[in-house]
């Protein structure tokens, strides 16, 4: 069969090395796939605030599928993290994470089988913060109509062509009355085209609680985006961490980003060795 | 010896009857408390804003201790949440909550032994938010050099007064710079006092995936207000839930304000029956 054309992200420290394995492991399993490895730049490149090259990303674009290793954004002023950069230009609008109990690796917790779908464009990730007076500064979080709308739509079309039977939206309305609450909103919206998946409402303290306590509790989980970054690191721990969860990040017009959501480790890195998980 | 004077809030649902029980474990301690009882009003009363009564609150900043069983916050509009016009009006800026592993009680963990204190009257819980145009709404999040520097203060004097060892401070001031940025600049000035309390910072996702692979790598947590609601409640999921954490909220001038943190179940309210923990 004509291979596929994947943009590849080897990434810095232990990158290299897991992105060796993973072409070795397509081509042990005969999907023919043609990379075209990128690397970061050491120069901030204008066109993308970021030392990712405009070409990387345009890579991406054509292909619309990628992989990436763990990438460690420079330190300094100027650029913005290449994480970042990746979802906003990308528009990668969705960070789908499946989680699941490994029965060769014992952990507190033996059945976990959930996703998490976290909204990955605005939110309390809008990069919008000030200095009101000395002393006294300010974050904004971002919610929109489209952004909810989009992520609600993917996770109940997720769950309804996976044969799940459950979408439970994260949040905290009850104090974010307006901006967690049109997140729910538009939630319910969707939630109505899709009377075959239940569909609930957790606050978010509450749902961290039933997760360390009975995680088979969950299905799917749909939040905004700081909630997902907790939310995803939380049920990658119960499984053993976030050595053993992929993830991919879902762009519009069908962009496919997956991704390592652990370290570069550059102090094991070139060294054939793994890290003893905690 | 001379009895205490402390106000009571047995609260809803459950409330009157686990208040019943605190008394008999005073009395039977032999500690002497006169309870002044407060019960939460059936009409807004205008000089609070809440469904609390201003003598109640007098009372609490009169005895400056106190015991608050659950309060269900009755729907409906222009009032404010129970719990939120207690910290407000009592200033009630740490929340403090112990959560050990119990003997007695088996869950997945055993070696749960720390403190969560919380931020109580900013960040996140601002109230601040906006419809900036139809589809697009925005909530602030405020943080404070004068608050911070307060609950990073209460938290080492803690750590310190009760033999503990570090001090961990919650943050995700990779991606919030300006605001949890402050936090952390307010929580290293107070480190430097306090040379035998070590000190670290973990940022929130991270945070909570060590604490459900291993929570006996923490100690004392400190972290702005939504970090410790979503932390304090993972934390009481080791140990078995809500009902098995203690929590103390501490206002300026040494108000303390003691809490239950359950809600007030009033399916089994007046059944004299326990519900069985999920
Ligand atoms: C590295 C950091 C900016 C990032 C995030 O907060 O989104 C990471 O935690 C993740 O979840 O991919
Ligand atoms: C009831 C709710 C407003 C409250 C909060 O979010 O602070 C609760 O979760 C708590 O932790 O006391």
């Amino acid at each position: 069969s004509t291979p596929i054309t994947a943009t590849l992200f080897p990434g810095d420290g232990i990158g290299p090395e897991i992105a060796e394995s993973v072409k070795q492991i397509f081509e042990a399993a005969d999907v023919p796939v043609e990379w075209e490895e990128h690397y970061v730049g050491d120069q901030i490149d204008p066109r993308t605030q970021s030392f990712l090259t405009w070409e990387s990303l345009e890579s991406v674009r054509q292909n619309r599928v990628g992989l990436k290793g763990p990438m460690a954004t420079p330190i300094g002023k100027g650029h913005r993290s290449l994480n970042l950069t990746l979802r906003k230009e990308l528009n990668l609008y969705a960070n789908v994470r499946p989680c699941h109990s490994l029965p060769g690796y014992k952990t507190r917790y033996d059945d976990v089988n959930l996703i998490t779908i976290r909204e990955n464009t605005e939110g309390e990730y809008s990069g919008l913060e000030h200095q009101v007076v000395r002393g006294v500064v300010e974050s904004l979080k971002i919610i929109t109509r489209h952004a909810s709308l989009r992520v609600a739509e993917y996770a109940f079309h997720y769950a309804k062509s996976h044969g799940r039977e459950r979408v439970s939206a994260i949040h905290k309305a009850n104090i974010m009355q307006k901006t967690d609450g049109l997140f729910l909103k538009c939630c319910r919206e969707v939630a109505e085209k899709y009377p075959e998946i239940k569909y609930e409402e957790v606050v978010i303290d509450n749902c961290c609680m039933m997760l360390v306590k009975n995680p088979a509790l969950f299905d799917v989980l749909v939040m905004p985006n700081l909630y997902g970054d907790i939310i995803s690191d939380l049920c990658a721990g119960l499984v053993g961490g976030l050595g053993l969860t992929p993830s991919c990040n879902i762009g519009e017009g069908g962009i496919a980003l997956a991704e390592a959501v652990h370290g570069s480790a550059p102090d094991i890195a070139g060294k054939a060795t793994v890290r003893e998980l905690a």
